[in-house]
């Protein structure tokens, strides 16, 4: 198993949840619709939900050239990421012993911004992409207003760690005679019927990819 | 409506999202399972995924004493907590105009720690129930060993803001000639069928609040 990359990456709290094996982290940066991004604001730690996108060694990031985020992101400060999906209320006999599980990754680096067109408009195509598998292709594309009007911030997935919890509870020994139900309840982000623009003014049908939606690596 | 609390928590981009409604905000936190909560550590951005619980004004966080997330809590420096909930892919016609519907909250403030043995026993059992509504009374309770291998830090929910996007896609008005589809993919957390503990020695019913499992506010 690969070692952690740097100090601050190591899983130092349960570290048998720990890993630093880039197929499980891209697969569930993959996964996760949307990342919560941490930098550091006038001395004060700010919090951002933002859709992210992976293309090989790399995690794009998109916005608004308004946008706070993409303006700190130009400062080259460090960032943190972090991508969180749950997987099941973990139901213990023990309050104490009650948990979730769960598939974590944390990603520390300095961003760049994307100026180079190319690089830009790869990164807009894996960000809808990553969104809806196959999007890009079919939407109205970019327009030189538009690119101009986005800003593409890149992240190197170096220093990047994974945390998972699986499994059912595990409790004290003396506490499993109690008769006390335990177990787990999946949790999943399940997708329901897509609701058609009210507005569709030309007869189009729902394309494969909106009827048959499904994140990656998912049944569901 | 309510005007925001501070210059930092005054929704800027898109402000018609914002809202400083405590209503809205607490259904949002009510609803969430977890928040991600961002820190300063030795200069660098933390971002740790964690559950909350809200008890009234105030939103609640526990860990062990080993937790680096709870030991900077100890410091009294400032967190910034962010809650999203995605409600729904919109897919406009033109990539450009592609959102997401969501319901967020930010909270910043300074926590401090729960010392007082009747409020961190009072926390613990609105995290619990917060996860599982009313599993609390039927767990096997906290012992005086495990009170004290649990961190609690509280932090109160003045400085918080809402921002939420609802509806469907907004595309630009020479577009909805196109014959390209667009609208609303809804998403959801929903859980799955509890699996029993294979180690349940006892034999005790699903309870209901585990069998119609749903979280506040849904229908799922």
């Amino acid at each position: 198993m690969p070692d952690a990359p740097s100090p601050r990456t190591k899983v130092r709290r349960l570290p048998e949840r720990g890993s630093y094996d880039r197929a499980l982290i891209d697969s569930i940066l993959d996964e996760a619709l949307i990342c919560h991004l941490g930098f550091v604001h006038e001395g004060t730690p700010v919090v951002i939900p933002t859709i992210h996108a992976r293309l090989e060694d790399t995690l794009y990031f998109h916005g608004s050239p308004a946008s706070r985020m993409l303006r700190n992101m130009r400062s080259g400060d460090e960032v943190c990421v972090n991508v969180t999906l749950l997987d099941g209320l973990v139901i213990a006999r023990a309050a104490f012993h009650n948990s979730m599980n769960y598939r974590s990754v944390v990603i520390f680096g300095r961003p760049r911004m994307v100026d180079d067109p190319d690089e830009k408009w790869s990164a807009l195509e894996v960000i809808t992409n990553h969104v809806v598998a196959g999007r890009w292709a079919e939407s109205r594309p970019m327009t030189d207003k538009e690119m101009r009007g986005t800003l593409v911030a890149a992240l190197p997935i170096s220093e990047a760690s994974a945390k998972v919890r699986t499994g059912g509870p595990k409790d004290d020994m003396e506490d499993y005679q109690l008769p006390i139900w335990a177990g787990v309840v999946p949790l999943a982000m399940t997708p329901g019927q897509p609701l058609e623009d009210a507005d569709l003014r030309v007869e189009v049908a729902v394309p494969e990819y909106v009827a048959e939606y499904r994140r990656p690596g998912t049944g569901a």
